[in-house]
Parts: C-alpha cells; sequence; structure tokens
C-alpha cells in the first residue's frame, strides 16, 4: 500500500566523535523515506531549493519512491543544517540552521498521491501538517511527528491537527512539554485524551514507549555496537515503523504495532551505524528481517 | 539454596513529590534481603548501632530471612540518610548522611554461613567485601554491586574484587566512570575484561542491560503507573534478581539470567510504588509471578 510522507529535506554538516561530513543529504524526509521503502512503495513530497546538487537527489535511485511531489524551487536555497554530536551523542548541538526554502510555502501534493492510504506528517509547521491532510481523499492511517519549536510557538494549531491523526510520534522532552506531565505513561495519557488512538514516545537510545487507552509497551533500542551518527535515527525509527504497517491491512491492533515498532527499531540501528544515508544504504530487507528476529529472539525470556 | 548478603542497614529520610517519610528502615541489605526473600532463604550479615530503634530491625518477621548475622553495636551509631527526589526522581539528591557505624569494623559472618553458595555484596569499601568472600568456604555464585566513591578512592582494590566474583552489578553512571568509555557496552565489555563472567548495568527507569562475553541483552523497566519513591529499586533489582538465581541450580546460563532480570525488574516495580518497604510489604510472590508473566507476554511480539 502506498505510503505518502511529507517532510523535511535538508543538506546536513554533521559532526560526531567518529569524524565530520559536509554536506550531505539529510532531512526528515528523506530518512523516513528511505527506512520506509525497504517495505512498502513511497510518495514523497518536499521541496529544495535551486542550490540543491542534484547527486544529492539520486538517493533513491533503484528503490521504490516516487519522487515526482519532490519540487526543486526556482529562486530558493535549500534547507541546511549543521549539527555536532561530539560533546554527546544523544544530544544534537546545532551549530547553524537555515531555514531557507521551510521557511517559505508548503510544496503541493501532485494530483496522484491524493489516494495515499498511508500517511506520515514528518515535523513541521503543524497547520502545514493540517493543510496536507484536507486534501487527502480517504486516509487509513496518519501519524505525525512534531517538536518543541511548534508545542511551544503553535499549541492551538497543534492540538487541532492532533484530532485529525491516528498517531503521534514524538520524543520524551516533547512529550512531557506538550503535557506538562513528567512520568511519561501520564504524558502519554495526557496525549491520547489530545486526539490520538495512539502515541509512541521515542527514547533514543533508551528504546520506545507505546501508548494506547488500554495498553504501555516498552521496547528497548537494539543493543548497537557501534553508534556514529545518530542523524536520522527517529525518522529511520518511524519509516521502519510505518513501512511495515502500510504491508499489514486489515485492522491495526496493538500487537501489529509492537511488531511496526521492532522494525522500526531494527531499520534505525542501521541508520545510526554510519554517516547520513550510509548505514542505511549498506542494508537490505533481508538483513533488517535477520536482525529483527534477532532482536525478537533477545527479548524472548 | 541458602543467600547470603552483607551490606549496609539504615535509618532513612525521604522525600518525593509524594510527601515525606522520617527515619524508615533502609539500606542496600534491607532492600536486597526483603527482595530475594520472595524466592530463597536469605542470610542477613549487617551491623547497626544501639540507637537503632527495635521496631525498625523487625521488619523481617514472618519471612525467611535469618538476621542472626545482624550486629547491634553497642557505643555505635546507626548509619543514616536523608534524601531527596523533590527536583527529580531519577536522582537522589543526598541532604546529609552519617555513615556513622559503616565507618567502623565489618561486622561478623556467623559459623553456620559460611557454607553458603549463594553471595551477594551490596555497595561497601571493596577490602571489606574480599574479607567478607575469603571466609566463605565453597561459594558458588558471587555478585556484587560498587558505588563512585570506591571506583574513584580505591580502584585498585576493587579491582582485585573483581578477579574474585562471577557477577558485577553496577549503574551506567559508574560502568562509565569505571571504564571510561561511554557507550554502553563498549564499558561492559571493559569490565568483564576485569574479571566477572557477566556485568549488568543498571539504567533506572530505563532498564538494564546484560553483558557476557558472547551475548547483550536489554531490558526495560517495566512500566509503572505509579513512583512513589525510588530508593532501593537498585538493591530490590538485585535482590529478586539473585534470589531467583539461587532456585535454579545447575548451570547458570545467559537464559536463566535473563529471566532473572525480568524477576529483577518486576520485583523493583514493586518496590517503588510506595514508601521503604511499603511497597514490597504488601506484595505476594504470586503476585510477582503473575506480573512477571504479563512483562513477559509484553515483551513479546
Amino acid at each position: 500500500m502506498s505510503l505518502l510522507v511529507t517532510g523535511s529535506i535538508g543538506i546536513d554538516t554533521v559532526e560526531t566523535p567518529f569524524g565530520k561530513r559536509d554536506d550531505v543529504i539529510g532531512g526528515s524526509a528523506i530518512y523516513f523515506s528511505y527506512a520506509s521503502s525497504f517495505f512498502t512503495p513511497v510518495r514523497l513530497v518536499g521541496v529544495v531549493g535551486e542550490d540543491c546538487p542534484k547527486p544529492l537527489l539520486n538517493v533513491f535511485e533503484g528503490r521504490d519512491v516516487d519522487t515526482s511531489g519532490l519540487e526543486i524551487r526556482k529562486g530558493s536555497k535549500t534547507f541546511r543544517w549543521h549539527g555536532s554530536y561530539v560533546k554527546d551523542m544523544n544530544d544534537a548541538e546545532t551549530v547553524e540552521v537555515d531555514l531557507n526554502v521551510l521557511a517559505e510555502r508548503a510544496p503541493k501534493i501532485p494530483e496522484n498521491f491524493l489516494d495515499s492510504r498511508y500517511v506520515f506528517l514528518a515535523n513541521t509547521h503543524p497547520s502545514l501538517q493540517r493543510e496536507m491532510l484536507c486534501c487527502l481523499k480517504s486516509p487509513r492511517l496518519i501519524i505525525a511527528d512534531t517538536m518543541n519549536l511548534w508545542i511551544q510557538t503553535t499549541r492551538d494549531e497543534l492540538c487541532k491537527l492532533l484530532g485529525m491523526i491516528h498517531g503521534l510520534v514524538l520524543n520524551d522532552g516533547e512529550a512531557r512539554l506538550l503535557t506538562g506531565k513528567k512520568h511519561l505513561i501520564e504524558a502519554a495519557r495526557d496525549v491520547l485524551k489530545m486526539g490520538p488512538k495512539f502515541v509512541v514516545i521515542k527514547k533514543g537510545e533508551h528504546g520506545c514507549m507505546l501508548c494506547t487507552v488500554n495498553d504501555t509497551f516498552v521496547l528497548p533500542a537494539f543493543p548497537a555496537e557501534r553508534v556514529v551518527d545518530p542523524t536520522g535515527a527517529g525518522d529511520s525509527f518511524a519509516g521502519g515503523m510505518m513501512g511495515y504497517l502500510a504491508t499489514q491491512g486489515g485492522s491495526i491492533s496493538p500487537a501489529t504495532i509492537k511488531r511496526a515498532l521492532a522494525f522500526g527499531t531494527v531499520v534505525a540501528s542501521y541508520t545510526i551505524s554510519d554517516f547520513s544515508l550510509g548505514g542505511l544504504k549498506a542494508t537490505s530487507r533481508d538483513q533488517i528481517d535477520e536482525r529483527w528476529l534477532q532482536f525478537k529472539q533477545a527479548m524472548t525470556f
């Protein structure tokens, strides 16, 4: 089943204890698309400026990602982010950020994408996220991500969005900020009251937590031997999760979401093993399935 | 199989967002003994001062804990700790601490305890831990805990101890301090090189990690609805873990340790549900087994 994703596309400069990479491809929609394309065809909607080097955009060559919704906007500049994990691998320090084209109008969803049944709204202004949703004909599963900035500056808009989606993915700090609750289960319960049927709280190296009205499920991160660059881990996690969900059809049970979270966890473990998309590019669906099984067996006691 | 534990016994004053309790029973050996006594007979070795109110020491009434190794030392004062979790439930702030009798000579292990096969050396000076070990006739499984203070001040003594034990239990910060490695799996591997066959790293609300030369296993904490007082969670975790191990006989496989970690996790989830020993006192082996099964099922995907 086709999976529509919209989010940021950027040119990243990243420093970690393992080195530095200048001007590599990044952004939430890129990581999400690559990760989910291991499972299902992906439709990408995003925008870059005319400065974006063509080779960077060839990242999806040979993969089932429809990039016809990727706009290269004349006269605009691509989103850029320069981050450093040198001090703390669990917390990126933003050295420099230029929103550029991301601060302009949203890209248009191509006509032939409007029948998408699975939709992931990667982190962006909640008004834009709602705008995207309103165009779609009959979405079956809508999951959104958000961030501190929108929680703090556009809370009302975000709350409206929460009433329109099935699932929210956010990190622990964002969940606490959104609800004012320190205890994560309490925070998740409060998010559920705002609309979503389920919430997935990402805890970085500590894994993730799924909450529905009746269930709480915690899963550790895959014990990664070598973390080279954590950039995109959260978006890859969401991509693996939703890519799997898009293949499941029928009703989405908590058991299905649990398996999906484990796929997200495994896909993210490949992302962090190298810079930019290097880790994902070096893996295959077979390897992902094998590690998933290994993870499942390890979690059995 | 009898399980010998030696560690601190104290009078605690604890503040959390849920209130304050003055002069309640605490200390590593107390929490460990109570927790492990759900599984196996326990032999407690510890020392308090003559100021210790008798009712506090009646805590093991009706439980299979042999307190004949509990010395009430004339002319000495009991160890006291006053801690606050008001600012951060994951990090106790020590308001006041008086080592008192803990700064004096170690208590003696009773003659009839010397044949103990399972031994837990709760956190104390590594020289005292070694002294205890040397008296024992034929210990089968020795697990020790330690803390920042000994890693920083008595590193050589601690390293000698590590060559004499089978397992080390410590928290993430301590593992990093001991090895100088930030990445927890690398830190655990370095600990293994110092002697123990396995190391269990406690990560508080984020669960625990087991490392052997061949295996890495991560387990989240039980998703607790209500955390009232985290005091003793780590010691209860170790108690549940080792209490279960002491009932297993035969060779201790990684699979057995995994099940044991899950029991430790479940027992700790009761500890933090109330102040002092309130949470443990209110539960039963049946309830522990039931929650263990629930945890096991929740971790299956």
